[in-house]
């Protein structure tokens, strides 16, 4: 291919919209357009990525027995009514209703598809256990798209579906698949990607994990233990407080905190430790607007997904009205509505003495125990976890936090969508049961993105061999120079004569524009060929990495870039 | 693959709504699974076959210049406004709003996302000629899905957009393409498609083809000219009639025709041939309801879409109104509502003594002449071509028409798009013009059902070599042999090393329900490893269209089925 025919635009200056280098490389590049919010057209090199990278995956997932499938991308919402999903899952789902009224919606994920798919397949245990998988557009009406590829409402993704007849048999595939994704990563050129366990969401299911690439700029919030192996979203990280008693055991006494509305006010003017205050967080019920508050150490944040879990139910931040019954900045266990459902954190269970809101403008207890001062309660985990907090496995203070891009993500179903569709085998001896399921998940644009946000410099995405869109990018610095032009055309000839994948620039431009475009096109190994190079019978190449710089004697280099190109290519 | 693990049920009977073969063998064959009214999910041995489908489209694509890029599934409506097809097309364009009560639509075709794409890209004609494709999923809401993948509402489509800055360099490129989509429906295993004439519809633009597989349950008419070249859908087919004069001119008469209400009544009753009376055809307006009457020749149908053609707009059948003075089985052109627009066919020009309707219910008028008897009048093709008719090219009376399967369409687009759309470029000598479009499509799923229409026999589809599942299906006919079971695994194990794509059926069922199984799956090679054969220290080969049958000795199977491989493999 010749970049003057290659469609797309490069330029020079950073789109003051894009919060993340991979996005700004990638709209500056020519790699995709914007086309509406979250949605992009994408030009050749981002499809020739994409292609390498699904073959990548279509050949790892074949590996660990994976039957390549394609479910439809408007499926009818009564699947999703068998599932209990179309009522569950908010608007990230795309209801719409075709030309016969009909309820439909667009697919965001296929395990309803999946069920419907084997059904019929799947009535003995004979044929358990199998997988099926698909690499296919979705649709996700995401509130907030951002960062480019990597949070987008249409995205390809490769998306698996196990079944099997026992837990044992769904764990040991289970992790078959875990080993499959390293494989996926690691030649994908992002061997650093973390395995973390993870919280299943909309999902169901159990145990699920997360592939993340640990960047400052991610989305998610991880917790990984500096003594030992564990790594964890924060949103499955179990928060674990020590509670240690700095105050002796007090009585309950009214005290007055005059404009102390908020914890750290409190802490101050009653001169008592932040973890010796309570602090409290309102939420209403997505569904009916029920209040929901939440109790928990005063120098913790609450974790809205592992309320959200506890309570069951989608919650959102409260709106406070007047009549009920909740003093905002003065919020306390005692005399709160029965209206009102409650949550009590871990981090205050044992704790002698609190500060709690007295549910009175301005006033305060001291001297609050939990235990003491409450009819039994339960205790649960709603806290996030803490930058030096206990590691939940080895229970040293090491929690580090990080933040990651998710490019990945494998669930154990168990039969949630099996039992609610009504799939059954007939087992062995003679019972009916439902399969239990694993599902697994890569979004693929969203891998391409976070390759270049692990991969790239000021001046481009530095793409690894295996998935790069081209392999040689072969600059003529001067077409003006016969000498010149007439060895890179041959040159350009030659590697495509042996199959290597080629980009050729012959524009006449300064050879500043010609190797900013080479930057932000990002293809391995640049093979320069200048007047200068051509009197000492030689071109250079250099790698985009910039760690193999050479000059190759001209009739060498043909095979030269061949073996540069094995090289590169390790995986 | 072991058949044992291939997810998809394969049966014996004939499901009772498949009105063709393809679709039939294809459900009977575990190929795919209804999922809603034209949607369906494929399992792994259609997955196989369409991507060796879009593999060899790919290909051909590149070679013609393309540059493969992927469009979004959900556009913003805003897109469809521009070119204003948001308007002028029906339902079959899915409409919807996102969570934030943007409307959006579900692309059907791409034109609109292929000029925003390259708007800016293409600015200057230095930059020109160029054509971009893409092979994506598209939903089209269509009104009566039928015959399996033949018609359905979601499919996966090659579209590419080209862009020129001449109508020469459009014309050029056309034939180029041509030629391309030629070479895929070879290498596909069809090479008997024809190209025919075609009408451009809602596409816009005036020429256009269409690839057309010929047989009776095609959905398409055509004419076909037995004696030159001509081909064309009757859709677009010129109809000519000789128009000779049977009767002699006489004075219009108004006579009475009790009860024959019919053009076959009337001539029966008056004793003239059909060529002599004047039919009368009533049709509405979909967006006014305004009445449209076309007068043909008694013995012609009308085409419909010829008449939409020169309407200019969407009509549908009338429901006559009592108070349109329009009275049913009696409609001639002399006094008809000012408000009724009226169509003569060319049928009628130059009959000296027609018999017409007399607006009366039981009188007709005979000896009408239209040039004579009416105000200057335009006469238009509305009318289908017959069998038998006059051959536009050659004009002899050679048409046959023929049923045919649209596998694939060119158009030549003009500016239509660019124009709408503001896409200009600045010419050599400083002009701002619109670039000159053409648009190339493929349904791929399409493609794969009309192979199986056209290879295929009672048991199964015959799949071409270069698009099969597998290429080799090996049959051990008898698991619980030692000898056999032990020969067919290793046979199974060399052939995967040599890189041959088998799938392999050890399962201990009857011989007859294994070559059930194998004529369903259709695989070119079948190699029968039998314990009768083993005495004779051979196996049997096999291949699906019977052509070849031969033993060949157990050491030289693999060599023998590789060379068979690559002869059945010829393009």
């Amino acid at each position: 291919m010749k970049i003057s025919k290659l469609v797309g635009d490069r330029f020079k200056e950073r789109p003051s919209d894009c919060v993340i280098d991979s996005h700004a490389l990638m709209i500056r590049g020519g790699y995709m357009k914007y086309v509406a919010n979250g949605i992009f057209s994408l030009y050749t090199p981002t499809k020739r990525i994409v292609r390498k990278v699904e073959q990548i995956i279509r050949e790892e997932m074949d590996k660990i027995d994976g039957q390549e499938v394609l479910f439809p991308v408007a499926l009818p919402a009564s699947l999703w009514e068998e599932s209990g999903r179309l009522e569950s899952v908010g608007n990230e789902l795309l209801r719409f209703t075709d030309r016969n009224k009909n309820p439909m919606v667009l697919g965001m994920t296929h395990e309803e598809a999946a069920v419907q798919l084997v059904r019929e397949y799947g009535q003995t245990y004979s044929k358990y256990p199998f997988m099926i998988y698909q690499i296919q557009t979705k649709f996700r009406d995401e509130a907030r798209p951002r960062a480019g590829l990597i949070r987008v409402r249409e995205f390809t993704m490769k998306d698996a579906y196990s079944f099997h007849t026992s837990q044992e048999d769904l764990e040991q595939y289970y992790d078959r698949c875990l080993k499959a994704y390293d494989r996926i990563f690691e030649r994908a050129g992002i061997p650093e990607v973390v395995t973390v366990a993870a919280d299943s969401g909309m999902m169901g299911g159990s145990i699920s994990h997360e592939y993340m690439l640990l960047t400052p700029v991610g989305e998610d919030s991880l917790a990984i233990c500096s003594a030992c192996d564990y790594k964890s979203n924060m949103e499955a990280a179990k928060s674990i407080v020590s509670n240690d008693n700095k105050l002796p055991l007090a009585e309950l006494e009214l005290v007055a905190t005059p404009n102390a509305s908020t914890i750290e006010d409190v802490a101050k003017f009653l001169k008592v430790p932040m973890e010796n205050t309570c602090k409290a967080v309102v939420y209403q019920k997505h569904a009916t607007g029920q209040y929901v508050i939440a109790f928990l150490s005063g120098d913790l944040d609450i974790s809205e997904s592992k309320l959200q879990n506890v309570i069951g139910e989608d919650i959102s931040a409260a709106v406070i009205e007047e009549d009920s019954g909740i003093v905002a900045g003065f919020i306390g266990p005692n005399g709160l509505s029965d209206d009102i459902q409650i949550v009590y954190d871990e981090s205050i269970k044992g704790v002698n003495n609190l500060v709690v809101g007295a549910n009175k403008v301005d006033y305060h207890y001291t001297g609050f125990n939990a235990d003491r001062d409450l009819d039994e309660i339960k205790y649960v985990d709603v806290a996030k976890v803490t930058e030096g907090g206990i590691c939940p496995v080895c229970g040293k203070p090491a929690l580090t936090l990080s933040r990651g891009i998710e490019v990945g993500n494998i669930f154990q179903l168990g039969t949630k969508y099996s039992e609610s569709m009504d799939m059954k085998y007939v087992d062995e001896d003679g019972e009916s049961k439902a399969p239990i399921m694993g599902c697994y998940g890569i979004g693929v644009g969203r891998l391409v993105a976070s390759v270049c946000e692990a991969s790239h410099d000021d001046y481009g995405p530095i793409w690894p061999m295996a998935i790069a869109p081209w392999q040689v990018h072969v600059c003529c610095l001067r077409v003006d120079d016969e000498e010149c032009k007439n060895y890179a055309d041959g040159l350009y000839a030659k590697l495509q004569d042996v199959n290597a994948e080629v980009i050729y620039d012959d524009r006449k431009i300064r050879p500043g524009a010609m190797f900013s475009d080479a930057d932000l096109l990002g293809v391995p190994i640049r093979v320069v060929v200048s007047p200068r190079n051509m009197k000492e019978s030689c071109v250079e190449i250099v790698t985009r990495d910039k760690k193999i710089t050479k000059q190759v004697n001209l009739d060498d280099a043909v095979s030269e870039i061949q073996a540069l190109i094995v090289e590169l290519n390790t995986i």
